[in-house]
């Protein structure tokens, strides 16, 4: 204990002794789901038998294997459903939405058995794909071309034809930011690199509860998806293969998921997530319709009872939970632990990032400067969120913003 | 759900109607442990809370994603503890074992930027860590040179020293035998692989909990575990890697575990990972002292009972929960079956590979011939086996063997 103690106290992440000032016994306030969304009590308790006494290895040729066996598969067709897919076996369960993209991304390049000529993607994806990329192009295995985005988050549509060459093999563009909430208009560069024969990937982790998807609209022959943001467990998601895609496995080992990941199935997990997907699914339409107008509110009275705020990517169309809020002339690791003080969770940008000190590269792609990037706030709403949260947050929030700024050497000057 | 039942019919493992025919009601003999094992209870009750209330994201810097922080380098340091690693830095979370092995083998090669000169390994290891030698070895990036066992299963020490050659980068192989159980006699060939400065990697999954793991009396630079082997829940494994070791990461995304495992921690089974750590360390003297007398009056029964059967491995040194027994004109996908109807889970071999018709190439590796490789039947006992179980379970098999041996054409011409 002792040395996890020490190890803790070390961690990028530490707080130091901030935590044990924090009052225990307080209500906290919830407005980090795009980091992580709690299990919903639907989704654990489709799992707790599998926690118990249905344990079976879905390997396994006996009864306790086969009944293991048989709510994976059920769980691997709620997936098909919620994605509009055509077969259930265009699911592969993976341990996430990060395995999901490093499977999509590399899987591609190695079953060509030679480096990709070219792979389009954009400024703003997640580290799961940014830093996929960032590796293969290293070791020579492809040549990136990053299509910019506008000052509102948006890809440039104008840039959007030259990033698309004769020679490209792959585009990797997500859905929707998981920073801003942006939803990218990734419809006709789609469409264009189908035209050409383009495997097409998309990383639809935020998207996922918020906006319909549909592998066949959409025109995909990947897509990744990842538990704990939809009220399933951390340690599961899928890779969505459209039949006919060649894709090497990333994780080999025995003949799970067809050959296309090997490891023993998280089971309860994946149940877990065919729960989560179904109740995504049956909420699609009410969900957005109840958090859009929290989420409204929380932006309003934000700007109209704080000054030099502003929302990062509000001139774009963005899904219905999140808010990305410049609040100028205050630092956003401050922010984060003196709103948390107040018993607000909220978020200095992806929180696979949090405890790098550079600045978002989401918001300076989007022309922020460096300062105005440290200075923006994520939050991000969800389905446990109410009206009341929101209306308690606020006046927590506008205090909090006046006491950061009496400290800041340039807001004293104003 | 019609399209889930479609799939599930379609499955390479279905077992048709049969399972609708078996006793709901029986009270199963699991004898099958090592192809997965129950969660302990003391496991799943510290899961809980992380499944409830304490979902935080461990990178978010707030105070519910700092107690997930606090709660993942516990568990790190109880992991550490467990294989006497020195520091717990050196314990990287993975998804299960089947990923440990992939990122020791491809982040070695990988961290090497140049194919693998050489690599030797056993003819007896896990798929996870054949079908990854064979890829990087079907794509050019090393060369594979494979330790033979004899007859008892155990690496032929005459063999050793010819596939330890100048050029070899490294060295992998399991430390006990997931069919056989046979503790494989690896000391002397780590000794001389390190002084040669070769790489040293062990899949250690089936020697956890079994019989003790000290990586430093080992002298490995990279050891791998399973979490659902030892009590913990399916989705979650380490892998140690030493201080100093060069490898690359498999999966790319944030910068979690220190940069070489992309992907927000799954933290419920982290935690529970770090308990049935603790209850595998505490209980390893009096483990195996309750659980080998079982084993042996299970072989000793059937041995007597039963003609033509032979323990597989039996002249090597086995752990203490394992027989892997050959009844003669019978086949073992029937007996597995036949078991099972009588409410005793084993198994016709690696879970992994029971979906596959080819017979067990551990086996064929100890010279058996196909007929009696697909006439042997694993039975692996676990904490909760009891003596009563052991009792129940022997004149069922002793009937099961007659009656399907009765059938045999070869048996009835005896």
């Amino acid at each position: 204990m002792g040395s996890s103690q020490a190890r803790v106290r070390n961690s990028p992440n530490d707080v130091g002794t901030y935590l044990t000032v924090a009052a225990e016994d307080m209500k906290t306030i919830y407005l980090d789901h795009n980091a992580t969304t709690p299990i919903r009590p639907e989704v654990l308790e489709a799992m707790m038998p599998f926690l118990k006494d249905e344990f079976g290895n879905p390997s396994s040729l006996h009864q306790l294997g086969q009944k293991s066996r048989k709510a994976v598969e059920e769980a691997r067709a709620k997936l098909a459903a919620f994605i509009g897919a055509d077969d259930p076996n265009e699911i592969i369960f993976t341990s996430g939405g990060t395995e999901s993209d490093n499977l999509a991304i590399k899987g591609t390049a190695v079953a060509r058995g030679k480096p990709l000529s070219k792979v389009t993607t954009s400024t703003v994806e997640h580290s799961a794909v940014r830093r996929v990329l960032f590796q293969l192009e290293k070791s020579g295995w492809c040549q990136v071309s990053k299509i910019p985005v506008t000052s509102a988050g948006c890809l440039d549509k104008s840039a959007r034809e030259t990033h698309l060459s004769p020679d490209t093999d792959l585009v990797t563009l997500m859905l929707v930011n998981n920073e801003t909430g942006v939803i990218q208009p990734v419809e006709e560069i789609f469409i264009a690199a189908r035209e050409k024969g383009v495997t097409i990937h998309t990383d639809a982790v935020q998207a996922a509860g918020r906006i319909p998807i549909d592998v066949n609209q959409l025109g995909v022959d990947l897509l990744s998806l990842s538990g704990h943001k939809l009220g399933a467990p951390k340690g599961i998601g899928i890779l969505y293969v459209r039949k006919g895609t060649r894709l090497e496995a990333l994780i080999h080992g025995g003949s799970q998921e067809k050959n296309r990941r090997g490891g023993t199935e998280n089971v309860a997990a994946i149940v877990g997530l065919g729960v989560a997907a179904d109740l995504a699914r049956e909420e699609l339409s009410a969900a957005p319709r109840r958090i859009e107008p929290l989420r409204n509110l929380l932006e309003k009275e934000i700007l109209s009872q704080i000054p030099k705020t502003a929302v990062n990517g509000a001139g774009a169309t963005r899904v219905c939970n999140t808010t990305n809020i410049l609040f100028e002339f205050t630092d956003n690791t401050q922010m984060v632990m003196a709103l948390d003080m107040k018993g607000i969770s909220v978020s200095n940008g992806s929180a696979c990032a949090s405890g790098n000190p550079e600045p978002s590269h989401v918001l300076l792609a989007m022309g922020l400067p460096q300062d105005k990037a440290h200075a923006s706030i994520r939050f991000s709403l969800g389905s446990d969120t109410t009206k009341e949260d929101i209306e308690t947050a606020i006046p927590l929030i506008v205090t909090t913003v006046q006491q950061i700024r009496s400290n800041h050497p340039l807001w004293k000057e104003k």
